[in-house]
């Protein structure tokens, strides 16, 4: 065997399938062998007592997007330095169309941002906003030539909704060009019909953005996205969900043999509608604005029975930063007049991975596999990065992270990396932490010590989704390699 | 890295999370590497074009055990020779306690049947048909610290049908004991009942044996097993599930949260009812005889159903042999005069592997990583065999199988190496075929030559089952690595 | 007891409940006495061998209604003349707001028509299809005030669609004026999406328009509709309901406790989507155009299941006219190019209660009593006539129906009564048929003559429905009587 | 008209379907005439303010049974003494046969013990312990024949219970004779295995007799028997639900299309599990032991979720009354050891009506109509006495009871005129009170004071059911009038 730049001694492989003792040797920037004992190597890692795992591939992260009165708290540099300090090596953010705009224009505009500022490597969903005849006819279709393969459409927000004709010109066109569309499930006009009704009752607090869209609306959207996906034969992916009623809606399309996905966050398992009322129903309720709003306890269980059963294939961030103490941030003078205005978003790249590892594997309620294939394999297949990203064995790029699955830390605003200046799960105590993040071989951070520099990360152009394949297409799905059952 | 004694070149490298393209190093009968290129090694072999597998473990198999009026046609050293052929390098037989005998006598004398005759590994299954006191207080408990950490019960047949009193008592001593108990549900007094009834109107030709057990009544010991194992609070697995309505109630179950595992069989997938019409109504129906009874296509889709959204873990045989042409098989004098006589089983430990394939993988309705966790890692994981055996990875038993994904056979009674003089799935046509078969890093068969030796397998002492482990158990779950989701 | 002017005797009297021997004493127009044996009686009617039932309410009906290139069958003479001759003795159909137009202006244009034309009794159902502020604010509210206490919404159809603001407006301002709202479930960018997908594929005739709106497209909108009437807390009726998906979404509902209800139509249990293949695909298939379309026998039974299981609750017609052979129907210029342009609606007010009662109570599915709440009772209670109309009872208005159970008749078009030239189920067989409708106590048809006159029929002002209340509203639901068990 | 014995004036009368203002004439024990004026009358009643409705029908009362240590605290005097006062016209107790009796002579000895002492109407459901070929063969079908056309049998109980195979039996010669099968589900080996658990715990206090048969316990044996009710073609009553676990069995049953009915309990939806906790644990508990267990209020929205959506037929009482400070009542000597030995039962023939009219009609889930179908009509309906009993139209017996709806009561031990010593309600405030109760015209109580006199009841015959009818039974179902929708 040859030689390897790096071996990594004494760890706990881990993969989506396995656990296994085992060392890993990697080879420029590539994992080259597995083995029970491997020597030489440039540069030695001891990994005893740590577990080895593809690095996070966080598919749902929002980065430097134009945000209405507000400005993103993270751009490409502070938001994948954020991501590989809390283990991951692969983020997907958005490619936003700005009504009127080319797509590919925007497409390009996203690169300038991202160029050379990037800690880890990225790929880019689109964001359809305008689906105008040349969007859907010849740029759409070439962009997911040149591996943009996949995108997000709304179903809300003032300068994103697609009314139902647009989402199913949009799907069918998704179905031609073998793209995955991810799906934003509530329904707009049911948010507004319910934001005017409080704020003309005076409840403006951040409190009611709970209020202005209940589980009922995205339970609605979720039904409505189905049912255009199932009318236009196209598989789709509905992203943050967030309780009980849109996961029953999934898996019920899921057991009659639609090709229906579903994704959720560490906010559906981890805050309350509750945490939104801030300090006496003040403004810091605002930290807790995203959309859908987190549910409760009860909605929690829902959506880790969604992830046992399997409904669930990625577990993502949405990450969608803002900062609070600023007047371009959650206190910008029009969000102070109402939650309708509070910019909805959470930072999270860098505590997904231990909030899902101690709430689901500590607490018994995933295995180690699952976690891998939640937070990492899964998003890989899903998102057309298989085989090159999402595990640990030979072929794949060596984006690992290192794992210490005893390590208890609490949370803090001052542990992260992020643009926003809170965090809002400050004060959890997890249980496993990350210890160290390699990016292609290279270790990018180290104990919360950040490692890697700008423009270690590279543009990923990513296949298209074997999930997104039409059911009969020419290259068979398995043979592509797939998902694990049920995950 | 230290020298292999055989290296497997070329091949893709399939485990039930990861296909890639991978040598495998194996030394002193273990997997060592797996790596881009590995040189060296006392053996090649030549894999290019191949799938590399992990060795299918059947984990629901009769082998020479009493059957009333009629004789096995399968003993240890035939089934097992069967089995490699087949793709297998490890069996789970059935150690049956007769009534009123011991239950470590009767493992005892399995222990006499299997040694030095089988060509793979096996385990052993208890199967418990006389919970005495000191069966349930010192012997079972005793035989689960010895490694026989699993054991099936039965809701039907003359001479294994326990009550419910005795299936709670059962279960509550798998509970003490952490022991995985398997259960065969079918509702002896209403077969008890149908079969009577159709006996008084001469309806005894084999084609009634569906009639005399239908769905629902396998539904409804399916649902009573579940009952009693929520009352007990111990998981169960429900095996050789047959159609859409038993597999109703696992899932539900499994939505509730109850840990209720389930396993399905190539008959479900492949066989109808009208199967054992013969020709004509005759005694040729009885070559199709197995409880429960083949259903038809419309369950095909549900057990489908079932397989693609995580209620199934495990694919197994349920190999159960008897000749045909034979007076101590099919055709034994009581089994001419009724269906009830005719011995209930059939063949099939050999063509497991292909069928699955065939139908799941090629025709597109699972993937190749499923097909890995349903035939082998997930049989690992819950019978306690993993991490020496369901994988191909450092560490691992280098059981592996050569599977060429492209090679069609029709299946014909004259490829097999099974003591029966028949197959029920003769003339079916497949795609996907084992071309070696490797125990222990010794090639044991290759394109349906047998190259192993009787003995070449050894008996394996067990751990308990992860999914066996009370819910708040000590060691816990996720860190004995699990199966993948839906698992 | 004081006498009477009417005494029908010997008759099986039959309500919602009850089946009894009784005779029937009426005067003034209202029955005042039901009884063992009543002598006396100015006019005595035998109805020894027959059913004595409340006439038929059909709250489904279109008469005189714009239909943009066509023109309907039926006005108010023919449309009532048709309804008596087939058992009924009230019907509400719609007042059309055209949009822009004064809701009021609306209602008085369709008094004008009625007005001295019609043979049975009549209220007025509204369509809003502007719902201005006005409308919502101060028409709307006045009209639920002078007993126009339900109305219709589409959620499809160019001149009448209303987008998910529009719906929640109306649904919040029913609510407040405790108006019932019947929504006409099918999603109209869906069916345009496939309308056009269909004609640039030309396929064009009248079979397709079945594909153009699929089942998955009713069920979306029934869901959708729900999760309005959920968000503003507001009870709906979900009309004409065609086969089991969006059936399972109204039974969902009442399962949660939403306050939905359920009407099915005769075409959905008695024409199937291959009708409108006429003959060879030609425009015959015309004949059987509506919308819903109709489905095939597997939601029949749905269908079936829905009412046997209390899902719906009334069964109306749907009564919506075209002529065939005719420029101004189905035939029109623009309904030769494509389904698109083919008037939407059958003709239905005659056959309802023979093919209801021959598939349901002669096929044993439904029971009389049943029969009576489907198409009387429930009609009267769910729109606030009763207890004026709907029972046979002291009290009620004398409309009553008398029926041979075992007539055998086969359905042509020479035997009915309406404006249309043909009928959809020309040459069914049914069992069962009216031999005399009295409309409060005069004998206004008999053996298919009529016997009353244009202008018999008076306008119904209707009380609110009991079943429209709010949930805690100040009269108790029950005090005002309500529909039996399950209904 | 012809003369009346006695006219009940002004009152509102109330049938399953209808709520009318009317009057009622009698003659000889029936009613002749509802009509909005009545003259004449030698007795007339005036009724304004109340409603007039169907005497109470209880389907499931226990009088003079046998009871291990203990002594039913009613026999046929003070039992029919009570149901009168409480609203009740007609009851159906038990003829238990003892293992090894013959059937006919238990029928023998309760009519011995009936004879004479009734207060109201009674028939006999029959208990079937012993189903012996001679019992089956012989006397089962003998008895249907003469008029004990429903026979109740036991999935628990040490002297009671049947084993599947005895069910199974029995069941078809249910369907063979016509009987209407009531099933008591709870499973006997589940029970006995928790309650030595328990015991051996030293769990003994009353309390844990809910623990000793969970809900799961009572579910199981629902789909048992519905499976064994299936497979025989045979429809089934499911007696006493408990909660949400057997009432979605039945659900999932009725959807499917099985004959599956359903009955529920004053206790059900007024007791709970705590209840049994007496005072600290004590034996006080005892006086709210009965079978299945009271669960809580979950359950009671279950139980209302069935009434509501049609699941439950029948509302009984499962009346079963022991005395509580008594050797042979609840306090026993060996029900002081444990609570296996308290008798299981508890009074409520005479608060059952009140109960279901003040949570159910006054608190608004359910209508006044759905209080006469489920406390009258649905029970003669389904126990083939209709149409004699269960309605006021003419031609039915004159059981009748004047309801004050507006009256407000607490229940206590002295307003009750039963054998028991207490009432498990004791406390509860109730609206809506039985003001008094005619038996076939004749007035039997009031304003709680007895005036009838034992012997006034007689003895019924009953019919078939016409819900035991097979489904293609020569007299078809709908012509016998049946249930109304929903039921």
């Amino acid at each position: 065997m040859s030689e390897f730049d790096t071996v990594i001694r004494g760890g706990t492989v881990v993969t989506a399938a396995d656990t296994v003792r085992a060392d890993v040797g990697i080879r420029d920037g590539r994992i080259v062998a597995v083995a029970q004992t491997l020597t030489g190597g440039s540069r030695q890692i001891d990994a005893s007592g740590l577990l080895v795992m593809p690095g996070g591939i966080d598919s749902h992260v929002h980065l430097a997007q134009p945000s209405g009165e507000a400005v993103m708290a993270d751009g490409f540099e502070s938001g994948t330095r954020s991501a590989i300090a809390g283990g991951n090596t692969t983020v997907i953010p958005f490619a936003l169309q700005p009504r009127g705009a080319s797509l590919r224009q925007s497409v390009m505009d996203y690169h300038r941002e991202a160029e050379g500022r990037a800690y880890c490597d990225y790929g880019f969903h689109l964001i359809i906003s305008d689906p105008t005849a040349s969007v859907l006819g010849q740029e759409l279709p070439a962009l997911v030539e040149d591996g943009y393969t996949s995108f997000k459409v709304f179903m809300t927000y003032d300068d994103l909704v697609l009314n139902d004709r647009e989402l199913l010109e949009v799907f069918d066109c998704a179905r031609g060009c073998g793209a995955l569309v991810m799906v934003h499930c509530e329904g707009y006009d049911a948010i507004r019909f319910m934001t005017e009704k409080l704020e003309r009752a005076g409840r403006t607090a951040p409190f009611f953005h709970g209020a202005s869209r209940p589980q009922s609306v995205e339970r609605e959207a979720t039904h409505r996205a189905i049912s255009h996906a199932e009318l236009t034969d196209v598989p789709i992916m509905i992203v943050h969900v967030s309780g009980r009623e849109p996961m029953e809606q999934i898996r019920w399309a899921q057991h009659k043999g639609l090709r229906v996905y579903g994704e959720t966050c560490p906010q559906y398992v981890a805050l309350t509608e509750e945490d939104m009322k801030g300090l006496n129903m003040d403004e810091s309720g605002g930290k807790y604005v995203c959309s859908p709003p987190p549910r409760g306890p009860a909605d929690w269980e829902a959506i880790w029975e969604g992830i046992r059963t399997g409904v669930f294939q990625t577990f993502s961030s949405d990450h969608c930063p803002f900062r609070y103490a600023s007047e371009t941030g959650k206190l910008n003078p029009k969000g102070r007049t109402s939650f309708r205005w509070v910019p909805n978003g959470i930072p999270g790249v860098e505590t997904r991975l231990p909030i899902l590892f101690s709430k689901g594997v500590v607490e018994g309620r995933i295995t180690l596999n699952q976690f891998v294939a939640l937070t990492s394999t899964n998003h890989a297949r899903m998102y057309g990065l298989y085989p090159r990203k999402g595990s640990v064995a030979p072929g794949f790029d060596a984006d690992l992270v290192l794992w210490d699955p005893n390590r208890r830390e609490t949370i803090r605003q001052s542990l992260l990396h992020h643009g926003a200046d809170y965090t809002p799960y400050e004060g959890l105590a997890v249980t496993g932490w990350p210890v160290m993040t390699l990016l292609r071989g290279k270790v990018v951070a180290e104990e919360g010590r950040i490692l890697g520099a700008p423009g270690d990360g590279g543009f990923l152009r990513r296949e298209r989704s074997p999930y997104a394949l039409p059911a009969g297409a020419a290259a068979p799905r398995p043979l592509n390699g797939a998902m694990p059952a049920g995950a």
